[in-house]
């Protein structure tokens, strides 16, 4: 899947996904009344709401970007009837040519780490056959119990050519609290880098790793020294636009030849409707305004990377 | 809830908590073909036979423990199927009684980490009414992400009056790769441990906090420290039996008082039809092998903090 993800992201020219975090009050309102008049204002109901507002989204979107990146949360939000919206949603991109990144970040030990990649990354065994659970292309991986909760995601991304994204540094303003910390002259946050990048080695694409990284782009300074601890690992950044980081401050994420980072954006494009620079669109535009703010977001990607 | 918690553990005099972590492995023959001949060999056969599982093991147990985890990943393996019968599995267990701790491992920032609480110990509002996910008492939560991760479970844990146990030092063996790195002369778990107890004092309940911390039985020298750190968290302590923890390495976990500490047996428990030593109870006598171990595992506890 890492050589897919490059390939679509030359051939788009856009080093972007698209966070597929909705709420409530992103939807709207004639979206939501059809749904809950049909199932009810309650957890199907607001389900089948996100799953209407995110397939209008991804028909307005998936011919420029090259993938998206589904937040779990906020179909867990929903219990059952939220993580049906959430499959629904993988399947529907996965369709329509993205690749699907689920951001999960699930992180456990052993068997444990490994249900979680069997259930999001491959499938499980049933009877000598095997079922895929969400069956995303991509997950993101929390590092904090160290290797036993890696590798069973290594093994699983050998299998069936799939990656992970290992959270390194986050883009919160409490981030720093933990992963800031000097440990030997080196905030921990290098310390997990320089494991990301062993890690990365063993699982090797063409260019890059099937083992990438997450790393905020609330924190530019940082973009250099990482790319040159994780040469191998496309550094997927999130924190653009909402959380404050502009595409100026991104060039030092990527490689001179533009490629090594994707960045990611979520409520600046899929509720671009509700800001005032895009509100012309209207509730009824809502998909059309998220295509719009897809497009500024390359060409101010563009921009800043031609620098 | 933790009140609760603590006064169910005296009633019963355990400190035992079930985790439910099924694996189709662990599941007794008969009921494997009793429900892919209703359902099908296929994710919902396989979810169904998890829950008619547990379901025996509950009955087998309810009366000797406080509370049960079910660990999710064991049930998201088998995709939105394997979450039904997770959710089937936390509302029986709480109809018959116990306290329900979601091993979830759930961190990540601001509005997603509300999400994740609102998703596992709240509800979500939809027109002006709360709607309840999968409801647990308690989930589990790492701390990686830092006070932004944290903080939204704290004002749900205030509002529900329910509670969170946070990741500070796990059982694996490559825990220390990060969580043992030394800063500032302390181990980065005692950092976290540190905060943890900062995040308790804000959530009181009568005699311990709402928010208690996960230390792995397979390091007996670090209970007595982490309770002088965190005196007013509950510690829950995975690792007992099949990871390598016994009843006398555990003692220091515990106050004077045998409070402060639940320890959590899974396998050694679910599965003890396996183990030689209940064999004589066949498959059929799956869920009477796990309500011996469990009696096992209660008077090796009462002997070792006896001492």
């Amino acid at each position: 899947m890492i050589n897919k993800l490059v390939a679509d992201i030359k051939k788009k020219e856009a080093p972007i996904v698209v966070g597929l975090d909705p709420t409530l009050k992103f939807v709207p309102d004639y979206i939501k009344k059809s749904a809950f008049a049909e199932y009810g204002a309650n957890l199907k109901g607001a389900s089948e709401a996100i799953w209407e507002y995110n397939k209008g989204i991804v028909d307005a979107v998936y011919d420029l970007v090259p993938a998206v990146k589904p937040q779990i949360a906020m179909y867990e939000q929903f219990g059952v009837d939220g993580l049906v919206a959430f499959k629904r949603t993988v399947d529907y991109c996965k369709e329509k040519g993205l690749t699907v990144i689920g951001d999960v970040k699930r992180g456990d030990i052993g068997s444990t780490s490994e249900a979680y990649a069997v259930g999001h990354l491959s499938g499980v065994e049933i009877e000598g056959k095997k079922f895929y659970g969400f069956d995303e292309d991509f997950a993101t991986v929390n590092p904090y119990l160290g290797s036993d909760g890696i590798k069973p995601f290594l093994k699983v991304c050998k299998e069936e050519n799939k990656g992970i994204f290992i959270l390194v540094k986050t883009s919160n303003p409490s981030s720093g609290e933990f992963q800031d910390r000097l440990i030997d002259g080196k905030p921990l946050y290098e310390h997990v880098a320089i494991k990301v990048n062993e890690w990365a080695e063993e699982v090797m694409g063409d260019d890059y790793s099937y083992v990438g990284c997450v790393v905020g782009a609330t924190y530019p300074e940082m973009g250099a020294a990482m790319r040159k601890v994780m040469p191998k690992s496309y550094i997927l950044v999130p924190g653009y636009g909402a959380q404050g980081g502009k595409g100026e401050d991104l060039k030092a994420f990527f490689n001179e030849d533009g490629l090594g980072a994707i960045v990611n954006s979520s409520r600046g494009i899929i509720a671009a409707y509700q800001q005032e620079k895009y509100s012309s669109f209207g509730e009824r535009g809502y998909a059309e305004a998220s295509r719009a703010a897809v497009l500024d977001m390359k060409e101010d990607l563009k921009n800043a990377l031609r620098k």
